[in-house]
């Protein structure tokens, strides 16, 4: 406070007004104070996300992309709490690049948000980004793709428990060589459903091998052709874990391509929230997970935590099941 | 303006310098200003755009729901053309309520926005609350699902030309009898679907039969029933029509519940940008729209328009063509 005064030329008196929006200050010395102190991340919270929630009543969700079951379910997920408490909801989109995140929250920084939602993309590694906005006293909520121990809350599925269950799955059902599709294992969630698959194979007497991992690209012709060479080459699986949703098809073009019969050749099966799963040829096994919820209760939080009601980091790290849904794709009897 | 400065007891000249918001004038007096122009919906359109200009270079999409491949692909197609202007998106949901449609342009009438991209809900038939908000000077341009000439632009897709081939398609494989699923026929689209497909039956010597309209709810299992029934009847059809991505999951199973095989005994098409189109059971032959390109053209349009660059309503009627992606739910040898 003392050097914001200094720096200003005001009194500290003064400073302490601006700071709690005080009808005794102008509009322009209230910039300036802001300005400065945002700049210096020097406004205690209590003061910086009242100013703030003056301005907005605005959460912004930041998500990989919204082309994807599970994403947009979520969306709705925070929509329905937000407009219940008449919240704005500006929706930013990375594109699983990480120069895209830190741009949009280096934007966020002016200001214009009281609360930030994001699932972080395949390439964050390091969250000094998400830091310097958590500084500015900007409450921020994890959901599905978190950093840990950052922010005011944590929302995940069990993404190592279901990968467990699904891989364990395949294997009672008499696979003995799952090849496993990822596109970074930078991912915690990723990194989650990895370890569960490896665990599976452990405890059932399979040994890991690292072939089995399949590393995808954003280019859906290439990941066929990947899948297509694995498929007729020496080590040919006998199942296949798409561990994201945006893998399914170029799986299941590939097996076509090959002419190897789901399930009968091979089982498949998907982390995936698809409306379509039952119907596809054949239908496939699925991990769903709790999209909508996650949303809600995402939003819940970030709005609790936005309007300065505590509650302790340990409650908000909230952990909803996922569902093993089996359908044809894993059947023994194709 | 007179008005204006009469109502405030301020001079037109210090109205004027608050509309375009000089320094001379207290940010006081501005938004005393502001605050009777807007209730009067009184601001000359150059100042408000500009005045809402520096405050948040955000535009607004209003769409029925994002849990649908076409808005996914649509959001990604704005927002790719927002980012690189420098424009924020704001996503609002109307979960195809007109009271949520509505209660959210009422929010917007608060400046919050430079511009709104809206495509209406099935329920939205008059247009009132959307000419409030351009009256107050927001350009509105729709996509999609438009109300004809009260916008900066319409973009959309030849939904009657489409619906047209399609049906004649169903028709070259054999079809006589061919059921069209809908939601709501207020909406401007589906008419023209509905009128595409009655043309295109007249055209082929096939007479236009009402029973043959089925009218679908929001729930997935009451509209199985539906399909099941009409199935089940007398007056079973050789065709589907969904007109609507979100009716394909449940005609699919319907065919599936009353044992009649696609493309054998009936066969089936839909408006449809599903990535997994290729992998049902059987891959279904689908109208594709041009969502992300029809995204990118309704976002450049209300930039261009929210910038105040001149262009011609005229102009800005752009109907992107779909296309006819034939599959094997349409084919004559299952």
């Amino acid at each position: 406070m003392k050097h914001l005064a200094k720096a200003l030329n005001l009194s500290t008196a003064t400073i302490s007004k601006a700071l709690s929006d005080s009808y005794d200050i102008s509009e322009e010395t209230k910039r300036r104070v802001i300005k400065l102190a945002e700049e210096l991340r020097y406004i205690p919270n209590a003061h910086a996300s009242s100013l703030r929630g003056k301005k907005s009543k605005t959460i912004a969700m930041v998500i990989p992309e919204v082309a994807d079951s599970y994403f947009a379910q979520a969306i709705n997920g925070v929509e329905a709490i937000a407009q219940a408490a008449g919240f704005h909801v500006l929706i930013y989109l990375t594109h699983e690049q990480l120069i895209k995140e830190k741009a949009i929250l280096k934007e966020l920084l002016n200001g214009r948000i009281d609360g930030l939602l994001i699932s972080v993309t395949r390439q964050s590694e390091e969250a000094s980004h998400i830091n310097e906005l958590i500084r500015t006293g900007i409450p921020v909520v994890f959901f599905d793709r978190v950093f840990e121990n950052i922010g005011k809350g944590e929302i995940t599925t069990d993404d190592y428990h279901a990968s467990y269950l699904l891989t364990e799955h395949l294997i009672d059902q008499g696979c003995h060589n799952i090849d496993f599709l990822l596109f970074s294992n930078a991912l915690s969630i990723t990194k989650k459903r990895l370890e569960g698959y490896q665990q599976a194979l452990v405890d059932n007497g399979l040994k890991f091998n690292a072939n089995n991992v399949l590393r995808c690209t954003n280019i859906d012709q290439e990941n066929e052709q990947l899948i297509k060479k694995k498929l007729g080459g020496k080590n040919k699986p006998d199942g296949i874990i798409a561990s994201v949703e945006k893998l399914i098809t170029c799986t299941y073009r590939a097996c076509e391509a090959e002419h190897i019969s789901i399930p009968d050749a091979i089982k498949i099966a998907a982390f995936s929230n698809l409306p379509t799963a039952s119907i596809l040829q054949p239908p496939i096994t699925t991990i769903t997970q709790p999209a909508f919820e996650m949303g809600k209760m995402a939003a819940a939080l970030l709005i609790k935590a936005v309007k300065g009601k505590p509650f302790d980091i340990e409650e908000a790290k909230i952990i909803i099941p996922s569902i093993l849904e089996i359908r044809k794709s894993t059947s023994t009897t194709g």
